[in-house]
């Protein structure tokens, strides 16, 4: 930006955007925002019903029980020397037995008496409905049907996904995703932390965080019809770098010995003071992190995945992120940890990768003869790009059909139109054409190997930790960012995920929004989410000698041990 | 205000102040603002040492257990994996075995982690001591003493007194009051409530009972040379009218049947909340109204008295204001009433009517034969104006001299350079010069007469509810804005105190603000008063057939019945 770019050379001005792969910087002072150079402006809407149908499964029909509920209440009227004030008659109509605290917050207090009065002490009443506390957040006259939302938020490090729900039907009304606005200062959490340095800094990480949620949520609404006020409950997920930014929390402490969090378990904020612009006194919870490096997005994944209920055996959960995170457990233990796999997976740090939106290649498969590719678009046209699910589909197939090695080389032995040669640099060639083009260059398939190392040597030491291997573990529920096309057997040839019977295997999709939106509408999910933070531990991996041993045996394709993988073949 | 005022034939110009009785309006645009014409244009401080010692003898060597306390914290290193978050360790050196939630403000939460590690875990907490919650309202790096004040509040319906605290002595350092600014929006709680009609209106009153208090606060914190955020805590007394109006809350129900407040006990809320101008976290208590006529002034000053732990007896105590309030009881009971005395006593809807503050009239003798005024003048000089207590001394000394009758009527009979008759129009005048006068019209005794009759009657009826005579009273505890000077036998002379001994009578001065002072500084007057409100039941003087028969038969000097008053002669 505010230089110039030269895109197969035709001179570009300032404020165009290009991509990587095809552009050419003529100019020094170029800032390049890869985030927003894939050609994509705008957000993503997602397919609601692959969400819906998610989440109905795991609510299995219980009535919603939201976060913040909208009851109907009939107030007594004031008797003379009764001695209840307006307040006292209400709360007693509110929760006659409950005699936990009842935080009302001035601007709500100011409308209480006329709205008693209005019709004849029949008011509707927003309410709060936390464990620890309850608060009035709004009331209206009368007893009217009025319409209430839920937000359910992953706050992930690349990609920030929402959900719009219906609190009184518990149904999903709209799902959006974008880019983290943080992510053009720094790709990883590690990048944020630097980047965070200074309260100003740290300011403009924080607004960053709060203004992907509101652009998201504003699309959401806006398309669903609905006023931002009638939002009146947000359930935030995401990995405690990301949910320290949220709040405005200085994250140095996170990366620095022993990695101790600010908190851990936070406490409900109102929308405003978190600079949420739904309703100003809309309740927000956030998901509880475990430690520095497992946080709320884990806790929130756990509990759509069956593991704090397993009573026989233990299952391995692993949400493939920027930040890839896993644990492993049944209801008597869990045990997580977190690795720093980079933001290839959701289409970052590749020169040709984006987001799994309209556009992105998503799906690839090689000729093991021409080299040549067949892809799918999604959304279908000339592809943009190339998302996390095809490139790790592409390795796969790269090396099935030998036209990579084991150390990720492209093959300099056998040729095709599809790959370019230029001394000690190579590149597939996916796609080219007049307007477009799409390669993976050797560098790319490095980045791609270096985050499935990270991940997958992560799970290894995890399970060795509790003295299993992944022949051990029942069931494997793999989230992540890919929408809905994360092809497993892929992900096991390059090594990614273990080399155990494909059925064991399950696809949750966004593991931690789901997570998120079943704290927003029912109060056991947010009580067994307590409880799944409570136990679970978390293994750090930085004090672990034996990781970075792992790491380095897992940088090869599938595995520098292919008795691990026995059913990839080259 | 932007007319002219021609006073004694010399024309003023705009923004000039004048005594409204020595003024004439010549121009029909102007606006008199009584509160502001007195001559006084800044707040008045009062001799602190009063009380200090009145606050010192309550508290009887207690140390102060401060509604905010500041505290030195040692909290532990982070260990690795130890599962404790900043947060978690510092509420534990906090309360080791206290198991209320803390409630944390997400600013104090930002400065957490660095405060920790700037001392090795050695930090200052200011954190809100209240019953139901406690908030870590700030944290400092190191253990140094850091200086924190608080202020105690009176928030009268004319008069509001502060006093700034210092709250690791429990030491008064300054205290001041003024005129509420609001008075110029009503003189007594109806006109307030008349006023107070929209919500723009509502809004203008509440920052105008900010603003009262924020003008002497700065002021205080001026003098004292503190900063304003050094002070922490504040503690509120007024009426229920008072307390409404502070909090933005709509007053028109509280003089509409059944009189129902929209709250009595407040929780407790930041100063920033309530727009005083002080540390914006500041937690702010506002003493509990017990119903719409009975206020947090009478409960905050009913703990200054001795009624609550009253073994034997019953004692009175009266609190004479613009509203004037009064509770009778011991420690198995209380009963309490209110009623509107309007502002004479306080200096206000008298011609040459001022507070008690330099200048004022504060005590007259009359020369029985000449008429002759002999009167002291707070601070000495020339007199501004009449207060209160000389109000009640010269009705008191007129009547005793036969300058006034029963009926309140200056004598057409005798003659006197201090006695001006026009006509049907009559007043005595204290005082003449060049520069000022000072007179008091028959329509100024007839202003006295009604509030102390009034207020007689009430304390009365409300004894009278209870079995009672003034005859059968231990104690009677008065109290009010008169400073030091309420001559008691010139109150009773008049017929606004009873006519029993003279020793039973104790004179407190402003008990509200010594009761709010004691909530600010000790935990056991805290629990006084959360019990006295509990107990405390209330007399609805509107819904008292026999009260207004009583209020007709007190609009004498000092009475109808002169059997009542038996010391009295004339």
């Amino acid at each position: 930006r505010g230089g110039a770019l030269k895109e197969d050379g035709e001179t570009r001005g300032a404020g165009s955007s290009a991509l990587a792969c095809r552009a050419m910087v003529t100019a020094a002072d170029v800032t390049v925002e890869t985030a927003e150079s894939r050609g994509l402006t705008g957000d993503f809407f997602e397919d609601e019903e692959e969400y819906r149908s998610a989440l109905e499964s795991s609510l299995s029909g219980a009535l919603p029980d939201p976060f913040v509920r909208h009851i109907k209440l009939s107030v007594p009227a004031p008797l003379p020397e009764d001695g209840l004030s307006d307040l006292d008659r209400t709360l007693r109509a509110l929760a006659p037995g409950d005699t936990r605290p009842v935080e009302v917050p001035l601007p709500v207090l100011r409308g209480l008496a006329g709205a008693l009065r209005a019709d004849s002490g029949r008011i509707g009443a927003a309410i709060v409905c936390d464990a620890e506390q309850q608060s009035l957040i709004a009331i209206t006259p009368g007893h009217r049907n009025v319409p209430h939302y839920g937000i359910a938020v992953d706050l992930g490090t690349t990609t920030v996904a929402v959900e719009l729900l219906d609190l009184s039907s518990g149904k999903i009304i709209a799902v959006a995703s974008g880019y983290n606005n943080q992510v053009r200062r720094g790709v990883d959490v590690i990048g944020r932390i630097n980047y965070a340095s200074s309260p100003e800094r740290l300011g403009e990480l924080r607004a960053a965080a709060a203004s992907s949620i509101n652009r998201l949520a504003g699309s959401l609404a806006a398309k669903a019809v609905i006023r931002r006020d009638e939002i009146v409950a947000a359930s935030v997920a995401g990995n405690t770098v990301m949910t320290h930014l949220f709040l405005g929390l200085d994250p140095e402490y996170l990366r620095l010995e022993p990695y101790t969090p600010t908190v851990h378990s936070v406490p409900v904020h109102s929308a405003e003071d978190l600079s949420l612009d739904i309703h100003p006194r809309a309740g927000v919870t956030i998901a509880t992190a475990v430690g520095s490096y497992v946080g709320g997005d884990i806790t929130a994944g756990l509990i759509s995945t069956g593991i704090p209920g397993l009573a026989e055996g233990v299952d391995l959960f692993i949400d493939i992120g920027t930040n890839g995170e896993m644990a492993v457990g049944n209801r008597d233990f869990i045990m997580a940890c977190a690795c720093s796999a980079g933001p290839a997976f959701e289409g970052g740090g590749l020169t040709c990768g984006m987001r799994a939106a309209p556009g992105a290649i998503d799906r690839i498969r090689v000729d093991e003869e021409t080299g040549a590719p067949e892809f799918g678009v999604i959304g279908g046209g000339e592809p943009a790009g190339i998302c996390g699910s095809a490139a790790i589909d592409l390795l796969a197939e790269l090396f099935r059909a030998g036209w990579i090695d084991s150390g990720g080389k492209l093959s300099r032995d056998r040729e095709s139109p599809h790959l370019r040669v230029d001394g000690r640099r190579a590149s597939y060639i996916i796609s080219h054409n007049a307007n477009s083009g799409v390669a993976v260059t050797e560098g790319d398939i490095d980045s791609v190997v270096r985050a499935k190392a990270a991940i997958y040597s992560a799970a290894d030491l995890l399970l060795s930790k509790v003295g299993l291997t992944f022949a051990d573990i029942g069931r494997v529920h793999v989230a992540g960012g890919f929408g809905r096309y994360l092809n497993i057997r892929s992900a096991v040839t390059i090594g990614l995920l273990p080399d155990i019977p494909s059925e064991r295997f399950t696809y949750m999709g966004n593991a931690s929004l789901k997570g998120a939106a079943l704290m927003l509408l029912s109060g056991s999910f947010r009580k067994l989410h307590r409880d799944v933070a409570a136990m679970t531990t978390y293994v750090n991996l930085s004090n672990e000698p034996g990781y970075m041993d792992r790491y380095t045996a897992a940088l090869f394709i599938p595995h520098t041990d292919f008795s691990r993988f026995p059913t990839v073949n080259r």
